[in-house]
């Protein structure tokens, strides 16, 4: 699986495009010189100014502790050429493989964080904690979208929407409605 | 619209099969004599027992009070016969209209909860406030599914997913990859 191509800066209040229709996520974190990657399908939209997005984090998961401690994270969106790569890292644990060297994923530095950026998905999204509220209770994380880098093409990725018991939807056609809108209600 | 065919009761610990890939719902309230209707493309799962669904319910739109007071909902899932009744939903208001009369939208009585269920929608799930520690300040709630309705075809229901702009992703294929899944990660 190569890195894709080329990416340009997405204004950090757009990410909702590519995360409110629900696909899976690969979240990827580091904590001094360990990284790790989970896969995750539990996440929303919150807010777009600030661009905060609310991210289920099993305490179950290596991740949890690297992201509680280090505070940051990144979501990186794989398309369906990263199928197996994805359901492989779902289904293992980062306390026993390095993730990266053990499914050929390219951990590239980003701009506003420390953690690493999978080169291989059509976009990564650098996060900051902003609210750690629901950890104790939920282990839900709010996140704050400090940078976001998008692949310039395809326009609409093929993305995988997980339904459980191993089972994903694709994302399908893509349909424009916007005659129907109010003008206040786009953007 | 027609209703959907006969619903059969769906284990609320399930109702991940059908949020978890991200369409678009249509919350039903009610207070008093007072019902509603809102869009809404902003949730997420957050645990299987009890069945916790997170929805973002901003505080603009007239369902928030109605939804706040009463601390109770019902997730509707529409799909693809309902997209016109789906935007004029979220581009109308209740302070105005009457939605269900307005889009021929049938109200029916839950069995849980006294919030109305929509009966042209592929599933019905009838939900009581579990945890308003985020509603004020994100108008995050986090509910409870009591009671879970599905209709018993198509299997596969084509949804509607928004990426915000006036365009929606609809649902594609659906893919099997049991055998790539570690069974305790399975169900």
């Amino acid at each position: 699986m190569a890195r894709t191509g080329p990416k340009r800066d997405l204004p950090v209040g757009e990410v909702r495009r590519y995360l409110e229709p629900g696909p899976i996520v690969l979240i990827s974190s580091r904590l001094h010189d360990k990284t790790n990657i989970m896969t995750l399908g539990w996440h929303t939209i919150m807010a777009f100014s600030p661009s905060l997005v609310g991210l289920m984090i099993s305490s179950g998961n290596h991740s949890f502790d690297l992201i509680r401690t280090s505070r940051e994270c990144v979501i990186n969106l794989p398309t369906t050429a990263l199928t197996d790569e994805a359901i492989a890292v779902g289904n293992t644990s980062g306390i026993e493989i390095d993730k990266f060297a053990e499914f050929g994923l390219t951990a590239e530095e980003g701009e506003e964080v420390g953690a690493p950026m999978i080169g291989e998905c059509h976009a990564n999204f650098e996060c900051r904690l902003y609210d750690d509220a629901l950890v104790n209770r939920y282990n839900f994380f709010i996140f704050e979208v400090v940078k976001a880098h998008v692949a310039e093409s395809p326009k609409h990725p093929k993305t995988l929407h997980y339904t459980g018991d191993g089972v994903f939807m694709v994302s399908g056609r893509v349909i424009s409605r916007r005659s129907q809108f109010r003008p206040d209600m786009l953007g």
